[in-house]
């Protein structure tokens, strides 16, 4: 399969996005269409050694960064290598495309470029959580759709089961609402109705109310909120744990016996820190989107950016797209059925 | 000064609650009104080995639990430990309340009972959040008010700066508004519209946006959200600290090398734990409320309800309630005198 890259996106493009690149086409089966400035790439790829085929460039002479306002950037930036990037999914000179770069724009622009699969009226960002089981839950939406309608967190609870079930291979996965109680009654006006429609919904297996403490308790499989609570979320579990392994570094350089102490933890701290580092865990996709777009985490180096491709060829991998269309086809004649 | 309290809120109800009070009125300049059925009282009085004169006991029939619909509650539990501390308040033979029960029952209590200053749309409940430099920071809502508007967020922006000028003694308090960028154009409806109004308001110091992952950082004084937001914060930010102190306890049971760094990092990570601990903070007001109101911690143990009187007494001694109708009279003839 062919993936366009935005090596312009991120917080580290396109050095570690162009190396990420050349470790993917190595290690998976895949080619790699690089999307930016054709002078600054060739050199790129010149510097981190690969002469291959596998590797195309695709010349786009703008770049989309974080500052862009999403709508704007979409509009006024039509060359830039993530738009370049998108278009090429589009005109199926792509299978799937990755960016690292502005959510916000992508998202926007993912939407234009490719629209939705019929049926949806909200894609989504995924992410993945991690537990304290060393397992994986989803969570979604983290950041595309700031405001939602509680029949958009129904949605998401219906994409989000196929996607635990296809990617994660949860047989019936257990669906939460992320709430402020786990009683009924509690939360704002979007969870409260949120909550009626999904214990209504025939094809998920809603479980009720999670409290964000439990979060990382492993029993929740899907987790759904609006974009705005969770990308809240993921920030607070990252910024509070990168805070705590800080503090906790601190406390093991106080003494002779703490320094020893920091020789012997050091390996399981280590094993610790990977169960929460987004590099791990690669990319996740834009659910919804008519199309394979996966998004890469903002400060991704190669690793991560190799692992986020793999996750668009597992993702292509096991037609999850298709099930979406097939679900909402489904879902939509049994509308016109009542009618 | 005499303060009432609802014996029967909490988890740890009502048991922790007494012994709690017993220790406030030995080390505090206060006297206490235990409100709750006159006989188990009585009872865990006598248990908790205290005969003086400082704590007396109200009778009330009924308990107000996690389970009760706020607005019902307050309706129809009128005669519940809860209410009748409330309006012991009310009726001026008691200073300030303290609870540890039903947060969203005691908001809408004090509301309903107490009423608002005037001038003061939403009251909010607030917190502190712990930083890694080992200050406080304040944050508001933290779910008294599931949905707000903009003008409710400007609001808890200048009731907050001037709680860390009274309580916290922080000069000029810096003010940031949770969101999920740190750019302008960032966020919800919600977020964008309140960031528009925080910035035009000259009676508080406005530093613009702040992520949730530097929640934690310090740099802010007052941190604003509403309270479904605000609520998810603190309690994800309690679960991921929970989650990883379980992973490091883990860790340091392994091997006998291990085995040794703990006994060497212990004190340590206690410190690290207390710094954390939401017992050690007390209780927190619900601000705007015609009245001292504090909220202890559901899970509220005798150490953790005595720091919430303490909070009481502190509260009440400051005069930030007289600070802020002067503030919202002030307010209110300027807008006079515009029209």
């Amino acid at each position: 399969m062919r993936i366009a890259v935005d090596a312009f996106g991120g917080d580290n493009a396109p050095d570690e996005i162009v190396k990420g690149s050349v470790q993917a086409v190595l290690n998976l089966n895949c080619e790699i269409i690089l999307v930016g400035d054709e002078t600054i790439l060739k050199n790129k790829l010149a510097q981190a050694g690969y002469s291959g085929s596998k590797i195309t460039i695709q010349h786009a002479s703008e770049v989309i960064d974080g500052e862009d306002a999403p709508v704007d950037a979409v509009r006024h930036k039509k060359d830039s290598s993530m738009m370049v990037a998108l278009s090429l999914c589009k005109n199926g000179e792509a299978d799937a495309v990755v960016s690292a770069g502005n959510t916000g724009a992508y998202f926007a622009g993912a939407f234009h470029v490719l629209g939705r699969i019929k049926g949806i009226r909200r894609p989504a960002l995924t992410a993945f959580m991690p537990t304290v089981n060393n397992t994986k839950s989803v969570i979604m939406d983290v950041g595309a759709n700031a405001d939602c309608k509680p029949e958009n967190l129904e949605q998401f609870a219906q994409m989000g089961s196929l996607y635990a079930e296809k990617i994660l291979g949860i047989q019936n996965p257990k669906v939460y609402l992320v709430n402020i109680g786990t009683e009924e009654h509690k939360g704002n006006e979007l969870s409260q109705k949120a909550h009626a429609l999904m214990k209504e919904n025939k094809n998920i297996n809603f479980c009720g109310n999670i409290e964000s403490r439990e979060l990382t308790a492993g029993f929740a499989d899907v987790i759904i909120c609006d974009g705005f609570t969770g990308n809240i979320i993921l920030k607070a579990i990252e910024g509070t744990a990168s805070a705590l392994f800080g503090l906790i570094k601190k406390s093991f350089m106080k003494t002779l016996a703490t320094k020893i102490s920091a020789l012997m933890m050091k390996p399981h701290i280590k094993e610790l820190k990977s169960m929460l580092d987004y590099s791990e865990y690669g990319g996740v996709p834009l659910l919804g989107i008519d199309g394979v777009v996966i998004k890469a985490h903002g400060s991704s180096d190669a690793k991560a950016f190799e692992n986020a491709v793999r996750s668009a060829v597992v993702f292509s991998e096991t037609g999850l797209n298709a099930d979406l269309k097939a679900l909402y086809a489904q879902q939509q004649d049994q509308d016109a059925a009542k009618m």
